[in-house]
């Protein structure tokens, strides 16, 4: 029985099925009907650190953890930003999420309805990267908001539209995704008259075509409106699915042709170099 | 992702991810976020023809693509006859299909109470066959009608009924089916007083062991009456529910024993002949 | 087509594709639309005997067929006992249902709203075999009844509560479970102040990691009330679910690991002398 479906007693995890408790070292401390503990009966226990309100865990040789490495989240807990998000089961290789959100170009054909606008897939985006991250930016100046940002924004008009994703090895992304009225500064680095996201992605395989997907997105403007968190969750839940959709039958297809290589286009650069520091760590 | 869940832009297919866009020939004509197009991001195309309200695709040599092999199924075009139908997806091996369209005796064990008859299984049929395809043909003179024949009949008394199977290769079979009052010349070529259907079929393999299964119904009585239309392919549809459940039941007791070679047996005579003349076209 | 979805016609097996019909020894006795019977058309027959409401059948050498090795069911038509069961299907190794049967001690952690009591994995368990069978007693002398044993009582007060385990190969576990009052002699053999159950289990391996469950729930007390034969088979049935969830988890996880060996513990005593005992029948 997985001692996922355990429960906890104290820092104890108790296994669902007949009662054998773990101590968060892996040791058993509890064995009904036994008179002494099985030496035997332990498991294996993984350095985690809590973090930017998630548990993060080092998989690798326990020497080698250090929770310097996690990758930075710390808008899910920065006073200045507030929001809501999911943790989502994928029917595919995490790398696919990977792929998806250091592409926004698919918001187009994807996310028509919600934050698709034709200016993405016309827009080159410029892909940098160093030792520890990937960077992709683009810009788009005087365009037509989206139904999902002319909501936030809250005026008419035309906007300067900005998405900046980053990349953080094994399987992070922040994307920094925002309007500001057109013309009012944000092109050179006054964003104060516009609206600004951050949806934060964090992505864990459980085996190798599936995978967890935790979310969450935040904002820097109207904090405390409980209602417009819960309808903005909702509206990035909905985009989310709508990925789900994709993610899955991508996964499907290379699943029916398991000899067939991936094909790259420039517009996979940054995912590209998202695979390389994911292979540098294994 | 598949380019099956893109959508036409014009005559150009746009895959839904990214919306690299091909044309009929496969190539590509449009690279979203891309200065110049890559030659390399091509797709297979395929030769195709539009005949009788289906497309029909060439999955060989494309030099030997010829629409003059397109299966016979005028009847869905023809003004004389009218009717609808469905395609579904089965989960079996589509010339489990085939297997069961060839032999009819199975109306009387699995669609009992519609068109089902015991004289089906108690009458020989007659099984002929060339280079292009497989008849098989059973007379059933003076016998009940069942349900769905008494309704299109309208008309109370015995009958004398037909069943008229004719294999085309690959992958179609259209069945001339019909019943005629009693002695009123059916049976020598006068089938003026009676009703007729053709049930037209063609069976394309997706997988292994799934299929996509094309069906119209149509008949040459009581033309215009949209109603009528409606009650047969609901009928037809039912009795479609009803060989599902026996060809995937079928495919996974298959399945389930890899080794197994099938028993053929008289009534399989029609079927066995159908699968000669596939195997000549591979 | 599995002769399992078949119908009976007297004692003929009727297929319910093409009307095949077979006698018990397994051969075609009609064979619709054929001259003649097709003598290779036969199934295999297996020896059966009814007995206590069950039919046993014999998968292995016919010879060695003898109705003395069916496994003790009679309460399931003795006048004295009274109940309801049902049959399942579930996703897992026959053996691990053995094991969930073998080791009453998950009822504490599985069932805790129902049958659990921490007295269960508290109290060690006596186990004992023969070449025949292997038994686990455990006795709980003056604890609290559990809702399901209160309400079969219909008395306040701590009970003497006792767990018989009953294993006989190659897949029947009988439980002898029940309580009495406190001190009113069950623990002396005395029983008449309490309520005894049965419950009677018998599971067959359908694949590798499928099986079918038998199981029936009878009481000696109350006769002839069927409401309440309704709300203990209905009470049974939950805790089943409860053992499902648990048994399914754990066969994935197994599936999961497929090199992985189990490992026992002493709570797993009379599960490894079933399986001992099962391995010498094979």
């Amino acid at each position: 029985m997985p001692l996922s479906h355990g429960r906890l007693d104290g820092d104890n995890l108790v296994c669902r099925y007949h009662g054998l408790a773990f101590d968060g070292a892996g040791r058993c401390t509890r064995m009904p009907s036994q008179e002494k503990l099985n030496a035997s009966a332990c498991v294996r226990a993984y350095p985690v650190t809590e973090k930017h309100r998630l548990v993060w865990l080092w998989p690798g040789d326990a020497a080698a953890a250090d929770p310097a490495l996690v990758p930075d989240w710390h808008w899910a807990e920065d006073p200045h930003w507030e929001g809501d998000g999911e943790t989502l089961l994928l029917k595919c290789d995490y790398r696919l999420v990977i792929d998806n959100l250091m592409d926004l170009t698919h918001e187009t054909f994807v996310h028509a309805t919600s934050i698709g606008h034709s200016a993405i897939a016309h827009t080159p985006a410029k892909t940098t990267h160093d030792e520890k991250s990937v960077t992709i930016e683009r810009w788009m100046p005087d365009i037509d908001a989206p139904p999902f940002w002319r909501t936030q924004l809250g005026k008419p008009g035309n906007v300067d539209r900005w998405q900046i994703i980053r990349f953080e090895p094994p399987c992070t992304i922040v994307l920094d995704v925002g309007v500001a009225p057109v013309g009012t500064g944000a092109l050179h680095g006054d964003r104060s008259q516009g609206v600004n996201n951050r949806v934060l992605n964090t992505i864990t395989p459980s085996t190798r075509n599936t995978c967890m997907y935790f979310w969450s997105l935040v904002r820097n403007h109207h904090l405390g409106d409980q209602s417009l968190t819960g309808r903005l969750k909702q509206a990035n839940a909905r985009i989310f699915e709508e990925d789900r959709a994709v993610l899955e039958a991508q996964q499907q297809a290379i699943d029916a042709r398991p000899g067939q290589e991936l094909r790259n286009l420039n517009i996979d650069a940054g995912s590209l170099w998202a695979r390389r520091l994911i292979e540098r760590m294994t």
